[in-house]
């Protein structure tokens, strides 16, 4: 990259929704967007005119092969009463809606737009569990898919080549879980809102309640190495390293900057964008670390002028346990061969030095796909803006925070920054 | 729409290349992007260099249904040794690479990037020709689709409704395709090369030297009234009226203003933006007109300064010989209810007053729907450079063109002026 890249009019965050993420048999895409857009309208702090949005962004991974429906824009134009204004949909595997943002972002400041929506979607729970390891597959490259590849198998090489790399084993990547399952009771959006430990209890109490005799569990990782809690789906990868099946929508509102305090004292603006582009496992000069993750954290600490240290927290991409540690080293927060450390140490707990996400991650807050990006930034919104509750990350002037997406294996990554002045 | 849309930085195209459209069995949508992009290399008047591309926008409809392979920013950046950077695919249904040439003028516009590769693919041919038209489907709002719409039905309603109202017939759909027919033989790319009338004495010398009796057209409209020639489709629309199936990829290089001298003499400007969304055929106020349409015209006429009379030739998105006599009006070239006496007139004619679709349009250069809208953008840039030989249209002082894109059944529109200078 031969140049700093910057925006020539700034953009800024006013207002976030989300709608609850899980398997919903009866709700839509639809139903989802309108549970975010609502929310998203009452997070605006000083009010504003719907009617004034001047575009929407959506990312959708894939609604064609979930649900047999493409062309989204138009639809969620519709639902939230903003025909005949333009709206474009995004597509970048499970960084389809970070790619949005972008959009929206780049609408705003070429001075086109001023307020634009972002958001994304997406409907996974009407097909069965084949069928979405199919239509996940999609997003792979085709000399990945051809070969029988699916996304815990693109996981679960990666984690073997770390392992004889790094000499990290299963029980590292079980910190990972473990950590991810203590965050996510503490927000209310997410799909699993248990922690292993009270899993594991609930088990035993089951076992008891039938006089059957209760598992001989001491500990959380007595729980994750037993295959029948925890049977393995693509060795090293385990049922509790794995992202659930999810539906959901996320949106956002982004304004130029010189109009954000119309809508909040509390705006948040947006100091560092990054994408990338990678050739995936095929190609591949390194197991162990995504070409795309560099370039766009490349991308966005350059023009945010900030390096790794400097972010004080970040949602990252932990569509399995092994891709957060190798996420959090490609985006430069521990040293390459050293996340798996961090995470034992408890660096990236709540508490710790670099938190990591706090939102329970795609892990438990689960992963409509195309939903996820904009629901990682919105994590970062609730955290700078000290919106957080019970799982507040308790660091003193919280002023720059992260997130992560990333796309296929390897195929597309954003890292974008946000920061609270 | 309350404000004069403008953009902070101006983008302007600098080369352009097209594969051949056609339905290519041997050929994938690599190798037909492969030869977009070698071709938009070439057109670079002074040359440049590609590693200094700095983001890729591609528009794809759903080469994940019709291909099974979804994600295609990173598959086209690895291809033509782009990786990592950044590749972001748009989708808008058949106006999917518009939005990507709308995004790449954001992008560029913002000040992020200087010089942005836009271009669209689909693949179409690998399908059989229910499957194509169950996947086209997808991009029909679900109320359409669930009551066994299909394009050509749709299509076929909104003919009967505009018969009904202004009194046009089947006999004036057929002179739209009697002129795309005629502009099609000039165009080396396009999938069907022929005319109407050289069609019709190919198949009575063929009938001759069999020894059968020739059927007795007199002339085109013999020929298209003949239901063994032209059988229905679904009426009014008939095998003629309708677009075929193609395979395609389309490209163009956009560049920040200050910097298109570095790249040619010649370069074009982007005046006028334009994007609407519409509720559809289950919806819509009127059969006859497309809200997104009129919506996309008054952002682009607003940002250009300009009526529809400055508008010197136009490509416009005839999906269907219906759908041409539509836009020519929603666009504002023709009064509501007269686009067809236009057409009748030869006003829309290679040598009429205000030239349409001198490519052949979709009906004969062919519909690969995502790289569809960029096409149409270069064949606005092969007029403007005065580079379509014996299709060029015969305009002095020839400066202004626009392209309209239309994706769905009028979920999104698209409308981008380009000049001269």
């Amino acid at each position: 990259m031969k140049k700093r890249r910057k925006l020539g009019r700034g953009v800024a965050v006013v207002g976030a929704g989300m709608s609850h993420f899980g398997m919903f048999k009866d709700r839509d895409s639809k139903d989802l967007f309108a549970e975010a857009f609502k929310e998203m309208i009452a997070s605006v702090d000083k009010g504003f005119d719907p009617n004034d949005i001047d575009a929407l962004y959506l990312g959708n991974f894939s609604n064609d092969f979930f649900i047999h429906q493409s062309h989204w824009g138009p639809i969620m134009s519709d639902l939230i009463g903003m025909t005949p204004r333009p709206a474009t949909r995004t597509e970048g595997a499970c960084a389809s809606s970070a790619l949005a943002f972008r959009e929206g972002v780049f609408a705003v400041a070429s001075g086109f737009y001023d307020m634009v929506l972002i958001g994304g979607v997406e409907d996974m729970s009407k097909c069965t569990t084949e069928e979405v390891a199919e239509g996940l597959a999609l997003a792979t490259v085709p000399y990945e898919g051809s070969v029988g590849f699916t996304f815990p198998g693109v996981f679960g090489v990666i984690a073997t080549a770390y392992f004889a790399k790094y000499g990290a084993s299963r029980e590292h990547l079980m910190n990972v879980t473990i950590k991810s399952h203590n965050n996510a009771p503490l927000n209310p959006k997410a799909q699993f809102k248990v922690s292993i430990r009270d899993l594991m209890n609930a088990k035993i109490e089951k076992a008891k309640a039938f006089g059957n005799p209760p598992p001989e569990w001491q500990d959380e990782k007595d729980f994750l190495r037993d295959p029948r809690a925890n049977p393995p789906v693509a060795w090293p990868m385990h049922l509790f390293d794995c992202c659930p099946i999810s539906d959901g929508a996320s949106c956002m509102l982004l304004v130029a900057e010189e109009i954000a305090k119309n809508f909040t004292d509390n705006p948040l603006h947006i100091i560092g964008l990054g994408q990338g582009s990678g050739r995936c496992l095929h190609a591949a000069e390194s197991l162990t670390s995504f070409e795309a993750t560099r370039r766009a954290a490349e991308e966005a600490y350059g023009m945010a002028g900030l390096t790794p240290n400097d972010i004080q927290f970040a949602e990252v991409h932990d569509c399995f346990s092994m891709a957060e540690i190798l996420h959090i080293e490609d985006l430069g927060f521990f040293k390459a061969g050293e996340g798996y450390k961090a995470v034992e140490e408890g660096l990236t707990a709540l508490k710790g030095s670099k938190p990591i996400n706090t939102s329970g991650g795609l892990k438990c807050k689960g992963h409509p796909v195309g939903a996820t990006g904009v629901s990682q930034l919105i994590e970062v919104w609730t955290q700078l803006r000290g919106e957080a509750g019970p799982r507040q990350v308790p660091i003193k002037d919280l002023r720059i925070g992260a997130a992560h997406n990333l796309g296929g294996t390897g195929g597309t990554c954003t890292l974008t920054i946000l920061e609270r002045r």
